[in-house]
């Protein structure tokens, strides 16, 4: 019945394939991880080496997680979807399944400062596209009051329309990557972490709309 | 109730399986990217050099994603499954997660022309295969009555049926692979974006039946 | 409700869980397919080269998606489950997601002969301890009539107890690749299409019952 | 309906995605088997040879299949989620879908005691963090009475709080990993089977609440 409208699809498989793709994501990011050839001889100290690598790990997995959040929140005040949101579902998909490439390419230029930068510019770019592409998602969402639950207010769907400061720190971050790459690649955390406090992104997208 | 009678199968197993094989297979693709050993001497151009490889993964990624919007348009549209479809659908499935191999191949064989043909011309044949696939499992659920939902339209089922362009663009794009592979994984791209208008396979898969 | 009982444990996630893993495990085949170093010189020759690694992902692809149609219906046969069905469960998706193990093995041993034999003696060993562990699932779940839907009749639970012929295919699979390898892959092969035709599995383990 | 209270998140998704997170790590474990180059000469003895690396995988997918049995337990007892019970989620699946790391470190550093002992007692320590968080996420749904369903009882709630001797277990293992690895894994293997007796883990959590 949800799906009976004219230009209407089901939201429970672009559900199902989201989480599906999203868990993929987050957990191929373990396969980066390892120790380089000949590091038996010194394992513990070839482990701590890679402290770099774990903080790329750790910033993927938790812009991945932090998107789901958001994600899982947003579809949860809908109703419905059509092909459109259907498309832009993919987008965001195509760019969260990357992030397991910056990531990999962080932990092969440890302790490169050249290198570094370009990959952690990189990076930045991605998830400052992640962010635009999510943003797109939602404010289409918003935009269109028959995919939207008949409880959820309208005024909460234009609250979800405030521009988000996620734009802001990525760009900051992509900055301070062309000189301090580890710098710059701490900044992406400390925005997925500031993304990830429960009063900002679950709050704001679901109650308050 | 809906899978009692003789012969029927649940269909939300058939969705779940899918939605998972369709989400690895466009999540595995991110695995095949990377940069060749002693590229850190020049990680910009090392990246940009490996731009076929980015028109095959996002070629890849739109043809599974694509795939993966009409399958769930018509089982949408369907009630039930039974032993017959659940066969198809694995064929489909098959071919789906066989499109990491030339994608991965074609990232391999960069620059280099006789490897780049026969590459492009086998990974052209699977889009066509799985075109194919797809229109069998679609014309058998179309066939079957019993397994459409009640309230879709006998005509739109007859609708369903229509040869699909895909395969005489899928053809197009074989041949001119033979002579430039790079040209003729385009055509493979612009199939995917084709296939991906709104009005072409979700409207005619879904609505009109 | 259905899960209130003493001791029975929510059906769903099993079957979620179960899903995933046969969907991950069939889709990850295809990360061990590519051609040798330096194979861009001969492309065709080396795709063509690599035809018992298609055999053994073949193989491996339709066994895992036959125990998936099995596991499917006996499920889609079950009312609830239980902790020991649970436990049956993973023994289950353990074996089926070694697979990709023996199949990445044959891929690397084409045309060796006496790793070949050691290879699809192992291949067929897991095969059949995979076929005995869904066959325990089965018995367990058949005979716990609390477990089974009350429209699944009492006799056909008996019927899903007949010893599957699988057993014995294996068996000759596992004889035969002591010396010809490459013809006892070919009968497991066999030994999966068989499994798959429909009127066998599905219907004896689902709708007799 | 059960996420329109203040703050509340669907349950749904939340399992949905950690079942997908829980069947991807599970099934990744395989990736990481294999024999080195060479092994083709004696290929049964580079099996065998192996056994550390089947023992890790074999602990690994105990550990994270007895962690998705207690998972599914816990939330099958819930009505709701909220936003803090989405984090400590995430935080148990950031643990799990990292024991893929340590486990192919343990089949890397096969005989060689030094580099074994570092790597068995990270893996020890992820295990014994992964346990922690996991007790956090169960205390927090008990503690939280509104995300409970209501047929379960308080004192039940109260019970599950009891400290779980998992943790006494891999404190051992961890200790005596520091002299001989090869017997901390296996008491980190034992760890997983004592938690998968049945009327330990589910019972406890689930009925008993």
């Amino acid at each position: 019945m949800a799906a009976s409208r004219q230009g209407e699809l089901p939201l429970g498989r672009l559900e199902a394939f989201s989480d599906g793709v999203f868990a993929i994501a987050i957990t191929l990011l373990v396969l980066e991880l390892g120790v380089g050839a000949g590091a038996e001889e010194h394992m513990l100290e070839s482990l701590l080496h890679e402290w770099p690598a774990y903080l790329a790990y750790i910033t993927s997995f938790l812009t991945i997680g932090v998107i789901w959040l958001q994600h899982s929140s947003i579809t949860g005040a809908l109703r419905s979807a059509d092909g459109t949101l259907y498309r832009l579902n993919l987008l965001v998909l195509l760019l969260a399944s990357l992030l397991p490439f910056p990531t990999k390419l962080l932990s092969e230029v440890i302790g490169d400062r050249d290198p570094e930068r370009v990959v952690a510019v990189f990076y930045g770019l991605l998830l400052l596209a992640l962010a635009l592409a999510l943003t797109a998602f939602v404010r289409y969402a918003a935009e269109h009051r028959e995919l939207v639950k008949d409880e959820v207010e309208a005024e909460a769907v234009e609250a979800a329309l405030v521009h988000q400061p996620s734009f802001l720190l990525y760009g900051v971050g992509i900055g301070v990557s062309l000189l301090l790459p580890t710098i710059g690649i701490a900044l992406y955390l400390a925005t997925a972490l500031y993304l990830g406090i429960p009063g900002r992104t679950i709050r704001r997208l679901l109650q308050r709309r």
